[in-house]
């Protein structure tokens, strides 16, 4: 069964995300019911169209479709605990940035309550939901993703990735972890040129082109990893611990901190320590994962 | 005064690297002397057309350029020391991966005796010298580098950063702090999804695509890293303290090493306490820049 077009969403939560999404649903032609815990953050959603509820059950009770986007794990239970009997046989969309356990505890909370949770977890900054390169990840209930995937399409690009409601966040924090240590290398190389009075704006010139040509390389690492099997004819992690002892040296000459290279470079020592000087540089893999993986699917 | 084409041009040491450029003089048309510490390697080359001489001073006194890519500092003093009156009048580019403060070095000892000295940082891996995507970083002898540009681009593109021999290893560097942590955070990112039976080959067909997407997004930042005012009114420290202390909680979840992540928490940490939650991210620049830098240029 897919939803009728038009047909009612709650969302809860209107800080500058929740807004973003109303609006979205709103512009799809929702009728839209918001609420948020501190009045006045819905006036314009309202000129807009939606309806303001008074209470977050009168919002919940008005729809079948459930958008939750508060500030994290704790403020969804302090929303959704007392409205658990109303949420009964709705379906839970929680946009929430939460870690995959605790997405894992509100899925196993909603279950006890007979409620269709899906998880999600958001690949973009409100004013891009609604627009090109807003990207959704979703995991969960597959019921939920299904029946309201044209209504989860207004706000980005919507993508499942399975029943365990922790691997969506997990995507998502993943994602970010390479985003935040891509920023921070950027940030290391500026205050190197820094060092010689090059504007991080010069640097960025350079920066973001070299970056974009190397992310392209990142596929061709991951046989290494998926396989465990580093042999390479090509730079080795000899090769690679040469390069970053010298980055090493030249940010200490340079005064720069050594924050955010020296761990690259002590994952790499690890490893030539234990002999794998002449296996391929992504062998820091073995460094960092878990140490009981699950196998890959 | 520009180089004749076809020029002579002596290449000092043919690892992978020196005979990827030498090859890329002779197919310039150039006439190429070539010398390695171990004979053997030069065998391709001579078939190409180039000549092998018994020692490094033959190769430079047939020549008026000299390239130089050796493994390190130490092994071009090693070679160029005893050439030194041979060297004297004739230009040489160092190729050879050197910390800024050892080309500075180099730089003053070539000045020392009367040679034109540029250094250069290689933007490639030798199957790519001479093809699109090479690129050469300069810095140094900017006489060397104008009546030579047309030869150098003979390897790849030939940006020339200034008077400072540093500034190319320092650019290069910089450059690959950026690709480093990239890799490391495309690596964490994997092993957190392989937690969950997720590949590194299906993780990178997302991963790529968002880090290509964000590195975009880095010239947003560098005003602020720039001018030191890092005001925002998007999102702030505070909530990207949010985002990587989740990260961090959802890593050690996982059974992921906290390695490369743990100290971009603690760079947004120490801004948060100092004060400073309410400004950009970018600050993080603050924790890691030299104590003195240069004003910017
Ligand atoms: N903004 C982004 O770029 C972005 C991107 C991806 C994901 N997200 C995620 O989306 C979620 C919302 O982000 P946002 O930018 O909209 O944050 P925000 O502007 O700070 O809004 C937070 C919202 O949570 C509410 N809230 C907090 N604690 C509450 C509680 N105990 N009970 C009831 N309501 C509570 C706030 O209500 P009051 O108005 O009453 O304080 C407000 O509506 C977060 O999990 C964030 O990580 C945001
Ligand atoms: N390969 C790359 O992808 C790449 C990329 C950018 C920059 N670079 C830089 O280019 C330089 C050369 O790299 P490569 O890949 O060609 O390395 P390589 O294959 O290991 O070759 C090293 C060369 O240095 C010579 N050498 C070492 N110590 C010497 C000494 N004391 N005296 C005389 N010769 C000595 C070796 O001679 P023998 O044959 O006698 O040992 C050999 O010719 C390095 O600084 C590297 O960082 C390389």
């Amino acid at each position: 069964m897919t939803e009728s077009s038009g047909s009612p969403i709650a969302v809860l939560g209107l800080g500058a995300m929740g807004r973003a999404l109303a609006s979205a649903f709103l512009e799809g032609g929702h009728r839209v019911a918001v609420w948020n815990r501190t009045p006045g953050k819905e006036t314009e959603l309202v000129a807009a169209g939606a309806t303001a509820a008074a209470t977050a059950g009168e919002a919940v009770r008005a729809s079948r479709l459930v958008v939750v986007c508060l500030l994290d794990h704790t403020s969804v239970h302090d929303v959704l605990d007392p409205l658990a009997a109303d949420l009964a046989g709705r379906a839970v969309v929680n946009l929430t940035s939460t870690a995959p356990n605790e997405a894992r505890e509100l899925a196993a909370w909603a279950e006890r309550h007979g409620i269709d949770y899906l998880d999600g977890g958001i690949m973009a900054t409100p004013p891009m939901i609604g627009r090109p390169g807003s990207s959704l990840l979703y995991s969960g209930s597959k019921t939920v993703f299904e029946e309201h995937t044209p209504a989860l399409k207004l706000m980005g690009t919507a993508d499942y990735f399975g029943e365990d409601a922790g691997l969506a966040s997990l995507y998502d924090f993943a994602l970010l972890s390479g985003m935040y240590l891509m920023f921070a290398g950027f940030t290391h190389g500026a205050a190197m040129v820094r060092s010689a009075g090059v504007s991080a704006a010069e640097f960025a010139e350079r920066a973001v082109p070299w970056i974009t040509a190397m992310a392209q390389t990142i596929p061709m690492a991951t046989a290494a990893i998926d396989s465990g099997d580093y042999t390479t004819d090509v730079q080795s992690l000899d090769f690679n611990k040469a390069a970053v002892d010298a980055i090493v040296r030249a940010s200490r000459d340079a005064g720069v901190g050594l924050d955010v290279i020296a761990p690259v470079k002590a994952l790499i020592d690890r490893q030539v320590a234990d002999g794998h000087g002449a296996e391929a540089f992504d062998r820091i893999f073995e460094g960092i994962r878990p140490l009981t993986p699950s196998p890959v699917r």
